[in-house]
């Protein structure tokens, strides 16, 4: 931590910093430069992260030098986490596509697209019980029978189960009926969500909030880790900005930002990740070449009926198409799928 | 709901989108112009607005004609909404200050602003339970004691107490020791915990999500108002955006722009706001100025020693002064304090 | 200057560091934490921030101590700056407010408002003869016609006037005619131009770019006094963001984050700020209550018929009403208008 | 245009604004919704674009139908245009990289690196005679000097070269020395500067602003066409955002959605869309994947020493290896290099 003064600190505040720091066990190293004296602390800077000293009189800032994160963080550890999922491996060399419906909405819709999803090369099954809707008249979710519509559709097709857990009360629910509990961008700072996921066993996927930094994605995935569950597979979709052309911006940056700082997978989903099926093809691509661990993707048969999300959904032919595309640019950039 | 198809469209797919619309029980009205043909939609655009039109074959894009929300909406109810606090009227002529530290620490800290910012005319004890931080190595609150604290500092000084409500199994709990349920700016689209304090019958106040826009905000508060409790109290409390110098831009825009779309009263946060002590009197009077019903603010004796938001935290005295000065801004604008 | 060192750093590559830090004429000093190597240089610190330390083998990342401007900052001049236009003077204690149309479209009318908004108090009047236009089919001005009818309608009100540049081969002409030069937002960034008004001798009015930070309007304003013109007059004109029910987002944040910073004189721009009429009033009464110098306002008589920016003009008579108001709000802060 | 009317809006005022749009020559139709009445206008809607018929009394908001530009529209010119430079076509099959230094800083330097990243498949060179720095103490290039060593680079290796005009005082200057001319991201709005490249013969690179949506920069683009010059590559080299690992965020979205909208070529810079060299092969590969027509890319020899963007420019023998990495991602998406 580098505590920088202001022009005007006087002794007695550069002593009154210095005591504070002292008295939390840490060892302060003062260095009087021309312009500005700057106080070094050596020691555990989480000590002194938690201490507002921002406003100790005299102080013109403070400046971190560690992350504040750990366990997600790939100095604490430094080889790739693969994510076992019913047998599958999430963040190893091959990709991992979850593909399916927005929204559970019936089962013969539920499993024709996951027979046609697994067909074209997809190895997890998408779909929504609960929906988190920006508006409450919108389709809110099947509920409960939509987590039982994908348990029967994953026995019957082999496809494990990614589903979205929004309210803490139904976690035993959805970890009875689903393979991988998502946590929904709106969720991804729900705390009392992040730590009940935490205790449980089964591996999480992260959405990145749509106004989150990087930062604080880690941070959030450290509420988990830090709670026990070290299975945790972030995803990038998208953030907002001044842009209106789509939903949302992908933040294709992050991807290699994210591999970077952390251990843990990152999938991308360019269906919310642009809003508009149209531009999921080559948005999947990228974001393949980029360097992502897998995608994300909605797929329905009858856009035009679905409850929820159809401006973004892709028809299966068109999801296989992709797929075959999706596997010549793994190829080129040392993956496979 | 204007449909706009493309220059390319076919009569098959203008007949196609025509048979959809009459199918829900709305009348289309088809208009040929030069470069495009549109399609009016007239009745329920609610009815329209669940169905994915923009995939429609020959579709360019569609635009709503009418605002997504209605129970918060202005012309619903034309009239301001003056929410009743125990006696007190938020959304009057007079504001509202509701102030106190950002985490309760202990009680007699708790109960020393308590006193402090009653004698400065703040008429609401605020301070956090339950505390969403960004990290899991921050001070995540007292829980059960700091809401037993809060209720005796109210038996003390008569000041009605707001928290924040994290976690909906606490839902009863918060409702058994608050007078207002807050609802923060992390969970604004948090649906299964507004869908629950719509339910209650406690005074909601609902913050602002810090990537949300003013639309977002007022769907956030029809969940709560569709749920059967119409007493919703909105808070501007910052949005993302670029700028580093502070946690977050305040948007002052939104004052006016909220007052003109719905009837809900709307205070402001320059704490959280600005993420810096030394800003919030000039922007807390900026608010008064810009049609605020009201102000929330972080005060602690000790901001040095404080277990969250320091930095942003006013000092008792500080805030005593800033209450005389936001009273003559108040009079100079035709309100009251 | 703080340079943090990667935990896998090698002595080599410190060394190599140190050498570099040293072939400047600056003085390096190394500590040794128990997480990380970090190495504070002492000295001027612009000598070492044109160099890309970032990438020297073994570094993780470079901390600036110091703001990256000098002649800006009040930390080299701690008093206000008063900037003298015509015997006017804006950054005192009297507010400042420049009112007149968006573009000058003909001379009757600029006359008519001319003598309007003195009427009501404005002491400047402001007028377009080149428009910057995001559309090349929107109106271009008229040129210098249009600034001869500005000096006339001085000679004929004696209101100094404001107007824009925007090509610097307009420079001379626009120098002949006006009072204040202004720099609009959107060649904020355009450093030739700052660099010929800095050789100038009249007062600039520089406006934020919408996506500048308030460090990047403080450097842009540096180019100017680093030519040798201190006759510098900052503006907030609403920034970028995700929220779509305003053209812009006015970040009254900034007012007083720049006067900390810089002892410049800043004006807010509420008309561009909001882009609609409506929310001119309170968003001006806002800016003046959180410690602006004064107001850059849009007023036009037949807002229906403007050939620029009717949408946010102000009817004379409803700028006369908000003058007065004004007057109040800025008593209320002790300032006067 | 669609005319949206407010609940209340009265007889009058709807014949008033009737009026207007005949007084153009336009064609209104009224459609009388239960909710809504709304004035829908058939014709060139460029004629009612310019008016600010936002504010007619009785207006609720207008929703114009048609893309407010032409010429750079795939409507009005739906095949791809490949744009010719000196024998060399950007927008066709195959990609086009751009390559070399930030800033021209001595001919040796420059030769070598224009050598080398040949050798490695570019067929552009690229360097700064003219440098935008935010900070007016930073290396402001060698100017008409930088252009000399850049032309006599080009004899040497056969390269043709782009560089960056922002003075409209040096276009001459910069036609007779480059063969593509560059207006930065600051200079996207600089109207003045766009009207003298649009009357030039010579193709122009236009870069889209940190703040400027896709519509604004196609808007910038009609400036140069509809000036008379139709050979104009568009590029994407990052936004501004609120995250800040990376000095922009790319908006790889942008590629198909460009696509979609105009036949211009769009490159991509992920030296500047990210800032970091280490980001840029991810993004390099991600862009092509995209759907980009090609790249332009910082490299240096020795970063270290690089007087401009050091921390993102690549060593010579790091661009060698990314070239053949996207050579496969190219193939795999039907792309050449």
């Amino acid at each position: 931590m580098i505590i920088v003064l202001k022009p005007e600190a006087t002794e007695a505040q550069i002593k009154h910093i210095v005591t504070k720091v002292k008295s939390i066990g840490l060892k302060p190293m003062i260095s009087r430069g021309i312009e500005r004296t700057i106080i070094g602390v050596i020691g555990e800077e989480d000590l002194l992260r938690v201490q507002p000293l921002e406003i100790f009189p005299g102080v013109e800032k403070v400046m971190p030098i560690l992350a504040p994160y750990k366990l997600v963080s790939r100095e604490f550890k430094p080889s790739d986490t693969v994510v076992q999922v019913d047998g599958l491996r999430v963040g190893g060399k091959r990709l991992v596509v979850m593909a399916g419906p927005c929204a559970v909405e019936n089962f013969e819709l539920l499993l024709s697209v996951a027979k046609q999803v697994k067909r074209a090369g997809a190895s997890v099954l998408r779909g929504g019980a609960f929906k988190p809707r920006t508006s409450p008249y919108s389709f809110q979710g099947l509920g409960e029978e939509g987590l039982k519509f994908l348990a029967e559709a994953k026995k019957r097709t082999g496809l494990p189960v990614i589903t979205e857990l929004m309210d803490l009360r139904d976690l035993e629910l959805v970890e009875r009926h689903a393979d991988i509990i998502q946590i929904g961008a709106r969720n991804m700072q729900n705390f009392d969500l992040l730590k009940e996921v935490g205790r449980s066993k089964k591996p999480v996927l992260l959405k990145r909030g749509m106004a989150a930094t990087v930062k604080d994605l880690l941070l959030s995935a450290e509420y988990i880790l830090q709670n026990g569950n070290f299975n945790v597979i972030l995803c990038e979709r998208g953030i907002r900005t001044f842009e209106t052309e789509t939903r949302f911006t992908l933040d294709m940056n992050a991807i290699p930002v994210i591999k970077n700082l952390s251990h843990l997978p990152i999938l991308v989903d360019p269906s919310h990740g642009t809003g508009r099926w149209g531009l999921v093809p080559p948005l999947a691509k990228a974001a393949v070449a980029a360097g992502a661990d897998g995608l994300i993707i909605e797929v329905h048969p009858k856009p035009e009926e679905a409850l929820s999300d159809g401006p973004q959904s892709m028809l299966p032919e068109k999801f296989s198409k992709l797929m075959v595309e999706l596997k010549r640019v793994a190829r080129a950039v040392g993956r496979e799928l």
